[in-house]
Parts: C-alpha cells; structure tokens; sequence
C-alpha cells in the first residue's frame, strides 16, 4: 500500500464576496452548487498570488481539471451577506493540486462551510500526467515547500 | 436610410423544458437571467433541426456570437412547471440570424415569455462579416428562404 | 396615443467585476447569459446608494419584478479581464423603474455591451400596481426627480 | 463510538440530460460546478418517483438541506454529449437522506462521474432535527426499507 502524505502549508490566500440575488434559491439561502463559484474565485485569487493560475499552468504546457470536489455546509448564507474564502495550499508528494477552503461569515466569523479540491495535470495531447511536472517541481520549490518522500 | 426587412418564415423548433430547483430565486419563480438557458435549448434543437447549429457554422468557418438579446416577461414561471419554447426564424437580407422566441406553460398555454435574438458572424481572424456568408446564403436557398432585396 | 415620457437623471452607481472562469464558455468569451448577472451586479449597488434596493421594496409592500431586459453586445469579454458596470436611472411618469447599462473594459474604457431593464410593482397579492405606489413617489421627490406629466 | 450504518437499497431513478452550450467552459468541457445541476435533476426524478420531494417534504413541515456534496470526476463531458444520471438511496439509521450518483455517457456507457449528497431535516423553525421525523420512517417503511439499528 503506498501512503500518500499531505502536509500543511503556509501558503494561503483569500477572496471576499457578497452573496448575489441571483445565486440564492427559493429557500432564501445560496443554492448549495454555487458554493463552488466561491471556491473558484478563492482559487483564483490563490493562483494570482503564487503565480499558479490557469494561465501559469497552461503556459507550462498543461492544464489541472478538477477531479474530486467535496463541501460540506454547516450553516446557510443569505441573499446580501458578505463573506470570505479562506483557500490552503496543501502539499502532497502526488502529481495534484490539493486546495482546501473555508467560508466564513465576515460579520461574525461564524463558519459557512468548508471543503477540498483535488486537481491533475493533463498534457498537450489530454493524457494524465503521473509525475510530477518540472514546472510544478520547481514552484513548490520557489514557495519552499519540500516534496520528498521523507524529510529525514 | 437603409431599410431591412425581416419577414416570417415557416422555420420554427421547439423545445420542453421542466424548470429546476437551481433556476428559481428568492421570489419562487426562475430568475430572469435563465430565460437565455431555455432560448438556448430552443436554438440548439433548431440548428440540430435545419443544419445550422454551432458546428454547422464553425464547420463553414464561422462562428455566430449573439449581439442582441431582448426578452419580454409575461407571467412567472415556477419551480416544477413545464414549460415549452417555440422558436422562429425570421428572415432579414442582413448578415445575420434573428430568431424570435415564445415560452409557454405547457398545461394551460399561458404566454410566460417572449424574446429575440441577433447573431452575427466572425470569421477564423475574428472580424466581423458584412455580407452574408455563401454557406448561409446556400443554406437559406436549401430551406426555401428568398434572400432578395425586392421580391419583384 | 398615451405618451410616456422617459428622461435622464443623474443618479447612477458603478460596479467592478472580474471575469469569473465559470463565466466563460467554450469560445473563450462570457457567456452572453451572462450580462444578466452583471446588471444585477449593479442594480444591487443602485439599490443600496439610493435606498431603493430589493428589502427596501418589501419592506414598503412591494416587489418589483422584471418584465423587460435587452442587451446589446459590442465587444466581448474574456476570462480574467475586468470591468465595469455603471447603471442610470431612467425617469418615466409610468409605475416602473428603467435602468440603463454599460459595461466598458477597464483597462482601455472600451464599451462592451449596453442594455436596459425595465421593472414594474406588485402588491403582496402578486397584482400588478398600475398606479406609482406612494413610497416610490416619495423616493423621487427625495432624490429631486419630477414626475409630473407636464413640467410647465 | 457510534457507528451509523449505511447500506444499500433498490430505490433507484434516472434522468438524462444533453449538455447545454452554457454548461461548458473555456476548456469545452462541461465546468465542474454543474455537476451539481445534474445531481439535481436526477434527485428531482427520485423525489417525484418516490414521493419524497421538495414539496413531499415542505408539505410533511420539513425541508431538507444539503450539508454534504462530494464529485468525482472520471472523465470530461463535452457540449453536445448526451449522459445519464442515475441515483441510488442508501438507507442510514440517521435522520438523512443520503443518495449516490453515476453520470455515464449514454453512447458507450462510459463513467464520466460519482457523487454523493447528505440532506438533514430542519423544522419550520429551521433546527435540525437529530430523530428521524415520523413522515420519513412511514416513508421508509412504504419502500420496504429496514430502520432498525440491527436487523437480528
């Protein structure tokens, strides 16, 4: 069995939103599916500021479809709230993108919700990429984030 | 001053639709920006009808952006009604496809909606197409449409 | 021939959007769906400004759905590229609220797409009010506009 | 520790659906966000099938949230394709509705994705309701579904 470790980094990043009329359902609260807009934008923000955006990647050659997404909702968000997307960078000695996020209320901090996105490379030709790109490699390093298998 | 004409024809489609949960607001009734989702439906299944879908024209080296969009509200639409959308091709001896568009509740025929929309068409540099592209001039003569500027 | 009069105003509001990734569809370019989200966008900051917003509209009794919307597109936008919004109120002697839009590029004020909404009131029974209901009178006469059919 | 079983039941639905224009993003894929839309569509089939949903629910003084989303993408959907959602109900002791999914490709049946949704109960007062409510035990019975914590 090979264990895939994931460890926590201190790259992080942040995006605020105000819920909009058009995002919440007719139960008055945000339509659970929009919550990955939110994450989106939490990513984008991410991506930005480390140089690892859609367009950083596809300029190295490759893209990063989504291939797990997982919220989990712990209290709702009404039409005019403002919230925040907390977005963790969490490192993994796989070839994937780990983020994870929070969304809190920013009146009172009170958690909205939580959850976790899972990325791969494709290459040009669409195929999977099992190793870890040079480019990626190289990232992590400039952020100092150690990807070998052991640290001892 | 340069008169268009744009005449009726006999091309129409249609398409049902039953209205998801995700589509209505905070009002119980679909969110108005929606309504361009079941145009769309309706267009597809016209352009899969008469051969001129969205890879029927990037086929002919074209492809046919909207530039207008205008849509008259009647009636509410509800969560869980259904609904249908008949679509009509109107023909004008402009470089352009304008399709028109009424919804109705299919349980009792009440007039929800009604709209219209403008296409033009680009070529592969993306520049704007004054004159009517020999596909589409070919494609109106299959389909029994008169072109001319004067049917004299 | 009942005329009725529709006049500028000076009261207007601005929103700045970025291009959201799931905004985009596969020509690269929003979705012309889209537009509706950006209008709302500021629509809701009109509403906030002038204390004409959707809970204002409630709480007064009221609810003012769409009947009307109309874009028209100029240039696209792309993925990343941000932009602006800036919404007018439109005066008319009708029971309806007229806004006009124009989003313009931000990087070069390059017009994008203009359009224009078109709002009436209902009553809590859902019954279309065919006459200004007096909260709407009173908020135009706090913000200076004349709503008489003659101004001589 | 309390160990909240889960299993497998024969109530099951199934809903297909054509990919919209709208639904696909600058990779001319279908944006993973819209999963959850399908997800919807075929949970709505269940609800209607079983007489458990959104108005089943609201008219037994209940709504049903969702405080759990989880996707698994396996390969992309492509405007124009046509799928197939099916939804299965796995039973739990818990006051939840849990339900799976697998979207397939309706051509060659291949898995495009999974899911997994969680709904809770909460009252007219919007608390949760930790016991399952009597409506949903009578429901459960109606299916020939077991409740009991052990079956001996």
């Amino acid at each position: 069995m090979k264990i895939i470790r994931e460890e926590k980094t201190t790259l992080t990043a942040s995006a605020e939103f105000c819920v909009r009329f058009s995002e919440v359902d007719a139960m008055n609260i945000v339509w659970h599916g929009n919550y990955a807009l939110y994450f989106e934008d939490a990513r984008e923000v991410f991506g930005d500021k480390y140089n690892i955006g859609f367009h950083d990647i596809v300029n190295a050659g490759y893209a990063a479809p989504l291939v797990e997404l997982s919220i989990n909702y712990k209290q709702p968000l009404l039409y005019g709230q403002t919230a925040k997307v907390d977005v963790f960078y969490k490192n993994t000695e796989a070839a994937k993108v780990i983020l994870e996020y929070e969304i809190r209320n920013i009146e009172n901090n009170a958690l909205i919700a939580t959850g976790r996105t899972v990325q791969v490379f494709i290459d040009k030709q669409n195929q999977l990429v099992l190793t870890n790109p040079e480019f990626y490699l190289e990232w992590k390093r400039k952020n100092g984030i150690n990807n070998k298998r052991c640290s001892l």
